[in-house]
């Protein structure tokens, strides 16, 4: 891998790394819909990553379709895919990890420690072996790609991180692996959740700038919804997620909830 | 500093990398001399980094001389000496962290805890600033040259690290900014720390392979001198720093004993 993204520099290509778990999804496609458009040599990596699952979270059923998943990439259009083995990213002795401290506890990191401590390493090392000029992360994520960004300005790195918008279905719903695990009823009571993001937003629209009203109201609609059960629903700076109180400027607006026993995640930017 | 570090790459000279902390001593010029062996750049970095010390350990009053520095670093050869401000490695906000997690523990980690934590960190930081084919360190560390080489080969960088030989004054005390903290009678008795390695390596030369014969006799003559105390003294793997019992190919010796109040580290390897 290094010395294919090595010869392409050398040929003065534009490196693009589109990093993930597989499963994919039209949301992974649209980044590299994304990175075809700004570079010339764009790798897809596929490696489920086993430093960020939890031991009580279940990494061995982690849902994987190999072959499903490079006709997508040969039909995006990707110069070329990576699929390291484990052993090959975390042979024997393997010791060193990044922690982006502060952002990687609140939030998602909260209900999953020591989760973005894994992907941060993982991510570290997959820009190393690439070494690519872009690197592509969806918003869906976003306390991943304020920690991921993070983490590249910290370190010097050269790549730059660009975050894409989320994807979402005909009806709004974001688009995740874990809506597989939504039954009829579910899938249809889970639009609450964007459509509370939409109501936050056509508030913010109206002129509306006190976080906490913005955000009861939001919350009022979201637990309307029968089987839905609120995680969290907070307004935060985007780069640092410290809360914010008055917004000026960009704020991402973020949930998570669970419908049923699934859960999911979702969120907005609101620009002044 | 890294435009310059890219210019040198785009006309083919080989960077080499000798990161300080200043307070120039002959240990550190040897790295250099080294460096200028293979390389046809060499970047020397002087940062006092706040992060390896504790909040215990006396940052503001590290010994820092810079024209003294700079003219050893000019006189020695260097095409660039690299002098960041606190304020660009660590900006606002910073908070990524790398660590080697097991090797960063033991020995000096025991008695400082998050010290290479923050060594881990702007090393990496300066490897991606600096981008050099080689970057060089001093074997009297041998527990940073270790968890750096570690870094180095988990994190998957293209750097290679070079760990140079100790030096020595004429009577073989390891040199070592903090020898200067030593009086008169303290310089003579301190070199007690060498002396036990010496005869803990004519033990091996002739023959001894158990671990725990060598430390004991290297022991007691470490204890047999006035005003000195032994804080540890232990053969083990130079790149796993795990305790060997019997050795068999490369194994590290390694004392920390202070002499008076002032604490001194020391080591040799035995090689089969």
């Amino acid at each position: 891998m290094k010395e294919f993204a090595r010869k392409q520099r050398d040929e003065n290509r534009i490196v693009g790394l589109v990093p993930t778990m597989g499963a994919l999804h039209q949301g992974h496609l649209s980044l590299i819909k994304r990175a075809r458009l700004q570079c010339s040599s764009v790798v897809a990596s596929i490696f489920v990553n086993p430093t960020q699952f939890s031991p009580s979270e279940d990494f061995a059923k982690y849902p994987r379709n190999l072959p499903a998943d490079t006709e997508k990439l040969e039909n995006a259009g990707v110069q070329c895919l990576f699929l390291p083995e484990t052993k090959e990213i975390y042979p024997q002795n393997y010791s060193t990890y990044i922690n982006v401290e502060g952002l990687s506890e609140r939030f998602e990191g909260r209900l999953r420690p020591g989760h973005f401590r894994g992907v941060s390493t993982v991510v570290m090392k997959l820009l190393q072996i690439v070494q690519p000029q872009f690197a592509y992360f969806g918003r869906k994520d976003a306390q991943q790609a304020a920690i991921i960004s993070r983490m590249t300005k910290d370190l010097n790195l050269d790549s730059e991180i660009v975050v894409c918008p989320i994807e979402r279905e005909a009806d709004g719903l974001a688009m995740s692996s874990r809506n597989a695990y939504l039954n009829r009823e579910e899938r249809g009571r889970a639009l609450i959740l964007h459509r509370s993001l939409e109501l936050a937003e056509r508030d913010f629209r109206g002129g509306e700038r006190i976080a906490a009203k913005l955000i009861s109201a939001a919350r009022e609609l979201l637990v309307s919804e029968p089987l839905v059960r609120v995680d969290y629903l907070d307004i935060v700076d985007p780069d640092s997620l410290d809360p914010v109180e008055r917004i000026s400027g960009k704020a991402l607006i973020a949930i998570a909830a669970y419908v049923g026993t699934t859960r999911l995640i979702d969120n907005i930017i609101l620009t002044s």
